[in-house]
């Protein structure tokens, strides 16, 4: 096995955690504390008893971008307010909506951050593995894997399909959103092109430096069960490939997953190698009654072992260069909940990194 | 899917809700406050959302029934007992078990016209949904189905096979029994040929109304796991086509469906056409800790998932006629269990009609 | 059916019921009420039911064993101490630990005694049902069935291979290790050669009764999820065939079950008969949502079903010539739990003596 992944991976195999206590793509506080959680419940040791080294220099604190942020609109209003509420339902005075997109500032240069960062580690041979806070650190992630693999795939397994633009999205919450943005899609072009046009020549659209480096070929969803219309619809105009919990029960996982990989695979730019694959993985994939302690969850979701399946199987591929596992909201539900989907969240990684029950 | 649906159901596509809160075929209080729940739940709403045109004119209540019943039984005994009960353990005075059978005219009389109400949307083009109540009431509904889609098949998802005759049920709860009865089945003739030479020849058997429109070879059973032996008997007599949860264990659900669905239309009269389904749907096909609240229920049943899958499947085709959602029983376990069953029942009849994950 | 069990039973077919409350080979208190917990929940009746002549005497009680060892050893110490309390995690005086492995000559002395009884009942054409009890019992069991039918393969279904070694156990937990001593494994040989060392040459390895009867391709495993890192190589470097949980999530139970009597066929030495087959059911393989009562429970098990799915398709084969039902412990979790477990238990060894849902 360790011959595979060396294809895209240096010797000694290393794993870079990039720890994001980031809560800014949604609503709910406590998100951010998801990643603090799963480094102390072990995650680090867990991951070098199964053979890595691991790098882990603390969780990042974005506190540039804050201070940036807010500075840069000191002139207009006072910088002490707000700077350190970062979460919260209401908007900072330093990064007021734009259309419904809720904080859209600070969300975009915490992903271009931890793009930069995940991109570095990939470049190196190492595996990054973002811990997360919300899913909308995943327009870092994939952003970051693709500028150091440009050929890789995506599997991104979740209840929701996270593709709404700021032309579809009720909420404004822009964990709903990243993979239109990875995609560069129409309803953010006209929504941004207002923006512009609304303010100075200065002012750049914050999400510019986003690529459009997701192709929609290169994507597989699995474990849908909650998608907005306006979702279905941009996948069905795009024609992208999703699994859904009625196609689980229809298939088995098993056979789902063979059926993501070889999609994945037919459409590989360098048919000599592998394809590399991002996995990105929201917990409320799993059905809640497995990972409660989740900001959005839904019925019907992944069992405890589909879920784990999914990440053994992505694993045996040899071809895995970036993990996400998002969604992880300790502030939710009982501590009894709150363990067990801490406890699942760093045994999907486990798994994903090469743990295996024979 | 609008065309497909076209060959059975006219546009616009209209859903007739046939409320029916009867619970005579069984003992337990509650299950005719089934139907209520459902439609206070918000039905109506979310299948008008979905794009149908809803015909709801509330529950039926089945007062001529009782009246005409307890008075033409007036001379013999008071008529001011019981009436208001017709859904006690005990027999009202005007409909004294025949054999073992309990409430055997009221349960009768009442299918009688159930099968009238859903003869007669199905006739117009509609598609008529009955919410029971207990699962007596599919005496009615398919028999209203079978005269207007003659050529008809029916999908029975439940963990009990209700195929019991007035001589092999150990009970005499008629909702053991329907699929007997529309099979004009031995068992059933014998017991009423009895009760009528004891009787003077002015009085009918009750049941002499449902004609055997039902071939053994036009059902099939899925979900079956709590089978008297007396029923294993008649299924393998009249070689009734049966999926039993060992058999979706052994298959999984996807294949069971296509099995079902293949099974059917082999037997198609009409090979010009797809084969017009009947989906009879027992809550207690789920397993308890999905479906709690119902009158029967059994370790070992579908999940969430199964169950909505079969129904989504069924939609599919295209040729769904007819839809019971029975068993839904308000007044067992306690209100997060009753809240859940009521939601997964709507979810199921919405999953029937074309809600779709993607 | 019968004709084909003719094969291996007599008529009338006759279950005989061995009842072990030993725990031994494992620290908790309560795995020993196990088997007494499954009769009062009325399995004998159960099974007459099924048509079974149903053959029980009382639960076997090991006392000769225990005064035996204790008597042997009266004259080194005092033979009050101790006699009563062998299932306790502190050693009996009469029985220090041989290296860490615990209760050594009292797990021996009993498993030999059920290795003549199992193997009693099988050469007279009975069904021997071993209720245990903690799972090291199964070096009697299946020395006794491999004694009575020397071409049975074995299915074993366990969260756990329960194949360590004296040389692999941490624990030296005895309900970890039986299949390495039916194996004859190379790790036992050396810690007992040491053991023979150190002691007088009248005192014999207690484990020398148990022939290394088990071919490494004479066993199949199913559900397991908790394989030391020694066990794993032990099943590598013997190629022994495992099924885990990751199986059951990729192929499905029906498929998996199917591939493990396959395989055990292929390696028939009697290809003029069907390969009979002793079941060794540890109810830990179920998932704890299921079986919460027992001593070392693990996430991501068996659903009811699966467990239920490989005891009747075992039993559909005609082939079962012995059956274990271990490691159900009363005492622990709730009483809620405990009844849960019970039943599931009893419900287990009905399927695989017959009981079909059609
Ligand atoms: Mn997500
Ligand atoms: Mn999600
Ligand atoms: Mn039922
Ligand atoms: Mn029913
Ligand atoms: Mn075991
Ligand atoms: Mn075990």
């Amino acid at each position: 096995m360790t011959s595979e992944l060396a294809q895209f991976l240096k010797s000694p195999k290393t794993v870079s955690i990039v720890g994001c206590p980031f809560s800014g793509g949604q609503p709910k506080i406590g998100v951010d504390e998801g990643p603090i959680h799963l480094v102390e419940a072990g995650l680090v040791n867990q991951l070098q008893e199964l053979g890595w080294n691991v790098k882990f220099d603390g969780h990042h604190q974005f506190e540039d971008i804050k201070y940036t942020l807010s500075s840069s609109s000191a002139t207009a209003s006072s910088p002490a307010a707000g700077t350190d509420n970062d979460t919260s339902t209401t908007s900072n005075h330093w990064d007021p909506p734009i259309g419904i997109l809720k904080n859209p500032r600070l969300v975009s240069r915490v992903c271009e951050e931890v793009a930069k960062v995940v991109s570095g580690h990939a470049k190196k041979g190492e595996l990054p593995v973002t811990l997360g806070g919300d899913h909308s650190l995943a327009m870092g992630t994939i952003s970051g894997t693709l500028d150091a693999h440009p050929s890789a795939g995506v599997i991104w397994v979740d209840a929701h399909a996270d593709i709404n633009t700021a032309a579809t999205t009720e909420s404004g919450n822009i964990h709903g959103m990243p993979v239109s943005f990875l995609m560069g899609l129409d309803g953010n072009h006209q929504a941004f092109s207002d923006y512009n046009k609304s303010n100075s020549p200065s002012l750049e659209t914050p999400f510019a430096w986003i690529k459009p480096v997701l192709k929609p070929s290169s994507i597989v969803y699995i474990g849908l069960r909650d998608v907005d219309s306006g979702e279905k619809k941009i996948l069905k105009d795009n024609g992208i490939k999703a699994f859904s919990m009625h196609d689980v029960d229809r298939y088995g996982i098993g056979k789902v997953v063979e059926m993501a990989l070889d999609y994945l695979n037919a459409d590989n730019t360098n048919p000599d190698e592998v394809r590399p694959i991002h996995l990105s993985f929201d917990v409320d994939a799993l059905d809640p009654s497995v990972a409660p302690s989740t900001g959005t969850p839904v019925r019907g979701g992944l069992t405890f072992r589909e879920g784990h399946y999914i990440c053994e199987r992505i694993w045996e591929t040899g071809a895995l260069v970036g993990l996400d596992l998002m969604e992880v909201n300790p502030s939710l539900e009982d501590d009894v909940s709150v363990k067990q989907t801490v406890a699942v969240g760093c045994s999907l990684v486990r798994a994903a990194l090469g743990e295996t029950l024979l």
